[in-house]
């Protein structure tokens, strides 16, 4: 870290940072300027002496961190990029990874008919809504263990893998037990019990960014995850908040480029949370796989007008399969491919 | 709700979603203007057909709510002012109350010397946290039990009443036996299974604004809790989320006069997270309690450059005493009172 | 409009504001419900009886626009795109326009250089900044009225069309003499004389948005300059505020498509200020294309270090024509064209 | 500056900095660390080498400032704080000044009938627009050089000195002859030849904080108008944008006291345009003065309902004065005074 002195800082506040900065084994290196002394310190102890503490000693002006906080995650010291396998598809390779369904599993129709509509499109992870976060206690708070078990019906007659959220350490094994991933919801990016417990799991984990969360804090939630031996997780871009009121949230795509320069995980992107507007996320869709997004996170319902959660953010299947075949073409200028439907659309 | 059609939506459009609102029991008023159509739905079953029901219908533009989301915080149908009582202290009274202690419990002499020192200040109730949420797995956690049984020894040696952060479902037990009150965190406060929870304690509970909430969704967030019988809600403004860096949040004051005009629960602020520096500490705590706070949770530690979490928004005891010292003929002035060193504090 | 009255508004208190709106010529239409009443008010003289005025009277709880505040912008009575046309380049075609040169103007050597450079590349419009709006006055301001007589010089030599800003309504007409197109930017959004002036030309406006204006503000703002007569604005999109500081703005993607539904302004977008870091302005580039973006705007300095400007932020040419390149297979996949070089690229 | 190298920097890259470092005259520290080299340098030509340039070296990851980019406006340099003077009234002294009047001027009984009335509940300065900034061109604009007129009218009528704003370079003439203060809005904070022309004159000035400014940008614009020579300068906190809806901005109290820490100038607080509800300007006046400022400005309309801007947040005279009653015990448990009405206000 390299510590700012304030400009009237005196020589013995000084000398006391640094006896402390050795004291833990920091390498120091004192720069005396005309207006102020800025002292580099390095390789020491940063759990001893950390950066909080340091900043609270007297006569110190600011400490500005040299290395990221996060090793696991960080492309630093792991070069090649992580590949995620959910069942047999693998997230972060050539293939821009279509995952799609209802954002609440409603019934068994609805589901049903989300499940093979969206697997005949392209789709190849179904998601899906057990337990549902909502702002409101007078919401529909999801089906529940009954929703886990519509979903496994619903892999066993498409033969999709599944995806779905868990909220709670005390039903996350009940998901684990269905589930072919787990999503951890922006609600609970820093819901640091349920980030350890989904790290002791063997399943593969899509961590959604906070609503208010920078770049550092969703990698530092990834770490909480790999540190616990879970390494297959998936970062998900679901969009930010902004003063923005046009859209639900501002989409941040800048994130994709960005995480894969920082970070070996796989990164996909939501554009349906991110607009809550069915008729932004075809471009959306479009621009985050542009951006080098390894996947797209879609919400798809026959009836948006019926579905008891987020109507307005959801395509119709048709609509559906005809984003898939409009990324075709654009997977192929980036060279990358995209599952999709060979026909025709009926408009 | 106010429903506003497209311009181009059809007759049978607006038909259609007219016959929907009335199947489920709205009083229907159609407004037909030269440019759109406005369709107000008054006193209808908001469960059976969801505002984002109806957003999704062909034809309509946008859906406008008329009514707030929540029921029981909202001061409309409950115009008296709740008291909240943590031991014998008394939250939203003529008092205000200042909540004050180390940002994490250390070790048994740190918080003993804390807790006496505060007391000796005019602190009425001992904050401490026992379970520590921190963005980075590397740093320290908290002592866990330990400081939840730390804590208790400290009220024994005080008479102070404690309140201290649950993070989790699994601990809240253990966190309820020792604690009067139940601190719920920014980060948790969409974390709704933890809500319902400790709605269904019989303890008093601080909530804590999320970093990017709302006030609607931070009143929701109180309405769970309440919706599970637990009325001794009292909630905290501790800084949101903007673009400026200078503070490590910007402290939204306006919520506070907000609050008491839309909810009958008492109100406290928390200054030092909401600016991260100690110096502005005092100037936001005077701020605060002349906005209409019903109390102040401030961080004390005897030693902020030893502090294992956040050092540079702690006040020394001495500092913390100065505070509520100048605090009196503020709260005086304001026809409130608030208990404070009645010498002279050493400078 | 729509307004909610309070709920415990009296009788007089809504016969008055009715009186009031029947008054300037509205037709009123009453919905009363159990708990609240509404009123819509549409049709009459905005201008007589603003949203404002309505919510500043008694027993009124707010009130909702119904109609947006923009007409001229506005796609709703335009709906065919307008197209912009600046020299013999076309903006808002089939054509992705790719605008590109220096931040700042700096000498004749490093303008003219550049101007070659990004011609060669497939830019059909120079950028250059003349007057340079810095947060700093001790920072550079660029050449002035020498830097217009460069960029005059630069499109003499390469037969490309000049954008650059205006940032004052005294030097305007000096811009004007020069320039192609006037760029109005991010932080002269709202300077109403400056838009009018403009808005008094006959040269096509590059209208950048504010740091943190909403679209609505946004379009309010074209809406100035299309009310003088000037109907040739280009928007351009080049980030926002939000809390997120890995990168320098938040780029808003998602506002591409939303123009593009609300008006018939050609959109570009400025990957550049966006992100502030030029390893970044590939994929948004890619990204602001497949969004729908008629063009792109981006920093090109043949030697990023020497900048006297935004260096950071800078492509060399061969990074930009290597973009070109890229943008070439997507643009076909979207059903667009972009000029870029036909050979390969040194690396 | 400090500069952190890559952690792949290499040997040349890193030489490479440093000799550009020492041409232009800095001291240079090398910090050798295992995991990355960090480089201070201090007191060379700032001017000669950016920070931006620096960035854009190659091999260079970031750069930390470590002194403040403005220098006249500091404290540092400057402990003293400074009085500014409009008319006879003192700004930055042991009185809080309250600055009252309406929105904007509209005609001479509604001016005059204001003027009166904010005198006798104890405002020392009168405001009022007269050229209006307003985000859409079919709203009012504002009387012109007769609102000016008119406030001449009323400051003879009163004796209370005006301040009114300036947009436009052009008028600032018309503007300087009748003002005692020119204001510069939210808008036009970074209208930087405003900022210079206004600066040029020898009248004081109100620096209204931009609604995404920073307070290092605040600070910036104040050092354009003390670097033309202009040392009478208030900065006016007006709120900021973020994502909370429930108030038209959030009102960023904690840059009160920062401000006082970083600069010597004075700073007041705009409640009225903070939280555009009049009901909350009462509380938001008490917890401004509590957290330090040295005056208010207060929208006074004696109609709301009937004004022709901005009607919702504006106080009626009685509401004024009862603010400045309540105000009175406030400044004096402050150590300060306010000017006040002696008798008891009407309900």
């Amino acid at each position: 870290m390299v510590i700012v002195m304030q400009a009237d800082a005196t020589r013995a506040e000084i000398e006391n940072l640094i006896s402390r900065l050795k004291e833990v084994g920091f390498g120091v290196h004192i720069s005396q300027g005309t207006e102020r002394t800025i002292i580099g310190a390095l390789g020491g102890n940063r759990e001893a002496l950390a950066q909080q503490a340091v900043e609270a000693l007297p006569g110190v002006e600011r400490v500005v961190p040299v290395v990221h906080p996060y090793k696991l995650v960080s492309r630093e010291f792991h070069p090649e990029r992580t590949v995620v396998r959910v069942g047999d598809v693998v997230i972060g390779g050539e293939e821009v990874v279509a995952i799609a369904g209802p954002c609440a599993v409603e019934n068994e129709r609805q589901l049903l008919e989300t499940a093979q509509a969206v697997k005949a499109a392209g789709a190849r992870v179904l998601r899906g809504g057990a337990f549902k976060p909502r702002s409101s206690p007078y919401s529909f708070q999801g089906l529940g263990e009954e929703g886990l078990r519509l979903l496994a019906l619903a892999r066993e007659a498409t033969g999709l893998p599944i995806v779905t959220e868990a909220l709670d350490v005390r039903t996350l094994e009940q998901v684990a037990t269905h589930a072919d991933m787990i999503q951890i919801g922006a609600r609970n990016m820093q819901n640091f019990e349920l980030l350890r417990e989904v790290g002791a799991l063997r399943l593969p984990v899509l961590l959604k960014r906070g609503l208010s969360a920078t770049i550092e804090e969703w990698l530092l939630a990834a770490e909480y995850i790999m540190h616990e031996g879970n390494e297959q997780v998936v970062l998900c871009e679901r969009g930010i908040r902004s003063f923005e009121t046009a859209t639900r949230n501002t989409l941040d795509l800048a994130a994709v480029p960005m995480l894969h320069r920082l970070s070996h995980l796989p990164v996909i992107v939501d554009p349906s949370h991110a607009t809550g507007r069915w008729r932004l996320v075809e471009p959306l869709s479009l621009a985050a796989v542009a951006a080098g997004a390894d996947g797209l996170i879609i919400e798809v319902h026959p009836n948006p007008a019926e579905a008891l959660s987020d109507g307005p953010q959801s395509l119709t299947p048709t609509r559906f399969a005809t984003l898939l075949q409009k990324l075709a073409p654009l997977t192929a200028a980036m060279g990358r491919s995209v599952s999709h439907p060979s026909g025709v659309m009926p408009q």
